[in-house]
């Protein structure tokens, strides 16, 4: 029997690789995106083009109260987006954003009786925002343990973040390997409708310079 | 200072015993309601309505898709409500429920930068959900330590569980010492819109013994 599994799918780099990753291991993949007020809407429609590209069996948008989430530069409007890395955690941070998607995500694994989850999140570049650190996707898995009918009657869903470990360069080469298009993917903070990047932001400089080290051409639409 | 609080408030006994809790330790405290397609919205009108009595700063709720929760009797018509209690978790277990509203609520507390969320599980009349569980609530306390900015620059925000270790018959009597009024509270899973409870449902039955058991006079509207 091929297992199933949810996948995060913001439409960024990183969580496409995921998602070819999941289709080669096999799984039948349900993507899942989140419309939580974001700056840009290009993100949600590349998310749900890629899922189609990619051979996901379903794809699902959750629409979560943007106002739950005031206080990130990625959803209010009046904070700007910086443009060089500081120190610390960014503005960018969104409040609790990975244990929100995480938690639907959990439940929407139960409800399709799927056996994994999994994340992109990465340690090497992950820029400072405390939910992406490897000691929490731990601290979910044992929570995801403890929370389910299927935790407690047979096998806890599996939260799996096999990008874990990659810096973005090693990224880039797993996804090309894959046979990933970066070209659709938007990672940029303030992608324009077209879902052309700025080039500037956090985001844009962390994966121009995962195409640099990767000694591959950077494919990324700028506007 | 003063410290400040979210409180999850169904609307009913143990919510509302939560809050009136948290406002006798002298909390400023922020309620919050989730509309996730309950069967019955008077759980909602009873939420906003004992939010204002006992003197919360502020009440939200906030809408989450309901089919994300497909497949539990508590939203879905085509499930009948079980009038016995049965073995093991019971159909009335809603997929992660737990898990994304405290997922949901971590976000709210460091948007207001508030210490503390207070969510009112108990262990001893916890009806077989595994998300009410001691050891389900100390993950998520592992969690928010490391999930959010509050954690990593400072004082992670308390999870604050403070019926975990009483009975029904205990938390009437904590209730009652409060000066709350039982019967504007909802527990019935199948409330009409008066907010008259049924029962007959599981929840019915625990709040009916807890009267009992308490020497107390059950104070809810039934239909």
């Amino acid at each position: 029997m091929s297992t199933s599994a949810v996948i995060l799918l913001s439409g960024g780099m990183d969580s496409t690789t995921c998602l070819a990753w999941a289709r080669a291991q096999g799984m039948t993949c349900h993507t899942l995106a989140f419309d939580y007020g974001q700056r840009h809407r290009s993100e949600l429609a590349a998310a749900a083009a890629i899922s189609t590209a990619l051979g996901a069996a379903s794809h699902r948008v959750i629409s979560i109260d943007p106002h739950q989430f005031a206080g990130s530069a990625l959803t209010d409007a009046n904070i700007a987006i910086p443009h060089a890395p500081g120190n610390g955690i960014p503005v960018t941070y969104v409040p609790a954003r990975n244990t929100i998607f995480l938690a639907m995500a959990l439940g929407y694994a139960e409800v399709l009786a799927a056996q994994s989850i999994v994340i992109g999140v990465n340690a090497i570049d992950y820029s400072g925002y405390p939910d992406c650190r490897p000691a929490f996707i731990a601290a979910f898995r044992q929570l995801a343990a403890l929370a389910t009918r299927a935790g407690v009657e047979g096998q806890p869903i599996a939260i799996l973040a096999p990008l874990q470990d990659l810096s973005k360069a090693e990224i880039v080469a797993l996804g090309e390997k894959l046979g990933v298009d970066f070209a659709r993917t938007v990672s940029c903070y303030q992608a324009d409708e077209q879902g052309r990047a700025c080039g500037q932001c956090d985001a844009c400089r962390l994966r121009h310079q995962g195409f640099i080290d990767a000694g591959r051409p950077d494919v990324t639409r700028y506007d």
